[in-house]
């Protein structure tokens, strides 16, 4: 059996400790591990199969020798070592957005379009955190009804944006709490100029704006929907629109989805049918036992949690879901190591 | 100028609190107040214009002698109170569910349809919180551009349970943040069976579920709209879809409003001039400067807050709306203040 040398790239913060732990938890025969990072994050220590690693700094060099390289250190980052680490012969999963646009890069979700992982050229995208637990709870419902319209609302939780904008999410809360004033300094993104309070608030922004009056990360959800759920299809056969709202959650995002499917006579029992049998989802669903998706009870978890499944009384054909997965397990780092495992389990980790 | 003799009935509580308090701001000239509620809760002193009143307990003669009534002590407590003031000639603004659906009640959000207060019998229903802030934001687009469908999903605080719930909240928020366990004895329902903290959770529960899987709080948002919107016209002319979730929020209710207008050459621009000048509204709505509606930034003011304007690019006529509001005041205790204060301008409180 062949076994992989592996590096991780951003392997501090919140996502890149988990990529660690999801990785030990997989399929994947690990030969060596590499832990790179930021010079400023380099030195610190984690533990893999019992083993303590030290962080080093990344550079081109490092990724000599190595076979597959999952990346979570930003999209400048990754826009700078990942070509190079692929020159050296790695294939790279990569969680930022920096390739997932790219015609040549397939952008996957394992539970959707697996396949797609054939035609890589040495880099795979991982889609942003609330496309992929959408795309796992609608995809078994346009395969057998078709889908033709989304309109989702978002509540999306605090370590979205990353371990110290977590930390400081619970320092506004406990301020709240003893009644004083919150400091705000990253919320709603550390890369735009003003900054507000995430505790006890709604922030109607993820990401920056663009000109239209969309954020960056509603785009995200509208282009890479599209790109995932309909391969080689024409784009405009699937509208897609969003609303992405930061809440004071700390882990675990919420998604409000609105859909129409091509299938007039479909029912909600049909639809129910259709989601329990998923891969990746969990349906849970029963209104009569106050039984639907939470966050507290998705945390650490790599399900997609779906339920109240309703059908919109005067459209039909029109339903809605209520979707819940932890953020930085399925939307970031278990489904990176899912691309990983199924480039395993298909020999593709290779160069082309 | 005639003077009024008032009651509040369910003086105690969050928003009993403030309608004793927007009373206080109103224009209302008030010659008498009278506050009642439970005998669990009378005995309570409130401040009224500088002098201590004790609440007493709310009996049918209690309203002899009373002109008007704001009522805010639960539907039973309406159901059984409100008919007895009206028997005595007062007339009631009744912030509970118990008339609103009444054929023969006016359902009034004053900058919506407060002609409808002509054709009171002595009761006058203040809408669900969730349903004002959203009529509020769509009348001025509705009026200009015609509307002729709504997905909204909300995004609700803790306060919209009661100043109990909103404690319970409080208490879940410390244990949580000092990694103790959550003890939950309200959320999502005083009256149902189960129930879950709201503390860095999201509860798609708001009030209990109805046979078809939608709870009470959509099905109002759904019957309200259109009440409130449509006056005599025909329901199926404004198609309404709700998904209502509870936040970790203490005050001030988000929503995210999707709808599709008459005119498909409307721009967001033309939104925007609508949405300034409409009464009510504040537009906060300046991407480029992070300018859009936070709870935070709404709690203790009267008006709605409308932001975040977009078109959907692929849906002509099709739009989004951000609206904040807070749930005590406008969704409650200033609506109820201010559809009195509009009975008084147009010397309707007599009973007919």
């Amino acid at each position: 059996m062949r076994e992989y040398n592996v590096a991780v790239l951003g392997a501090t913060g919140a996502v890149g400790h988990r990529l660690v732990e999801q990785l030990e938890l997989s399929d994947i025969p690990v030969k060596s591990l590499k832990l790179l990072a930021s010079p400023r994050s380099a030195g610190e220590k984690l533990f893999f199969k019992g083993e303590e690693i030290t962080v080093e700094v990344a550079e081109a060099d490092s990724f000599e020798g190595i076979d597959l390289v999952l990346a979570s250190a930003g999209g400048s980052v990754s826009k700078k070592f990942l070509p190079e680490a692929v020159k050296r012969g790695a294939v790279c999963v990569d969680n930022t957005s920096a390739f997932r646009m790219d015609p040549e890069v397939p952008l996957v979700v394992p539970e959707v379009n697996a396949d797609q992982l054939q035609n890589h050229k040495g880099i795979i995208a991982n889609p942003n955190c609330s496309t992929i637990q959408m795309v796992v709870a609608l995809e078994p419902i346009r395969e057998k009804f078709g889908l033709n319209r989304i309109v989702v609302s978002t509540y999306q939780a605090a370590s979205g944006a990353g371990q110290t904008a977590l930390n400081e999410f619970y320092q506004e809360a406990q301020d709240y709490l003893a009644g004083e004033e919150m400091q705000s300094n990253i919320y709603p993104t550390a890369s735009d100029k003003k900054h507000y309070p995430l505790a006890f608030n709604l922030l109607p922004q993820i990401d920056v704006f663009e000109e239209d009056g969309y954020t960056h990360e509603e785009w995200k959800m509208i282009h890479e929907t599209k790109k995932i759920m309909l391969d080689d299809m024409d784009a405009s056969e699937l509208k897609v629109t969003a609303t992405c709202v930061r809440v004071p959650v700390a882990i675990g995002h919420g998604e409000s989805v609105y859909f129409e499917i091509n299938d007039d006579k479909a029912t909600v029992h049909d639809l129910q049918a259709a989601l329990t049998k998923a891969p990746g989802v969990v349906l849970q669903d029963s209104p009569s036992k106050q039984v639907y998706p939470q966050p507290i009870e998705a945390e650490g978890k790599r399900d997609t949690f779906v339920g109240r499944v309703r059908a919109d009384s005067e459209n039909p054909g029109a339903f809605h879901l209520w979707v819940v997965s932890d953020n930085l397990l399925k939307g970031a780092a278990w489904n990176t190591v899912q691309i990983a495992e199924e480039l395993v389990k298909r020999d593709l980790v290779r160069v082309p």
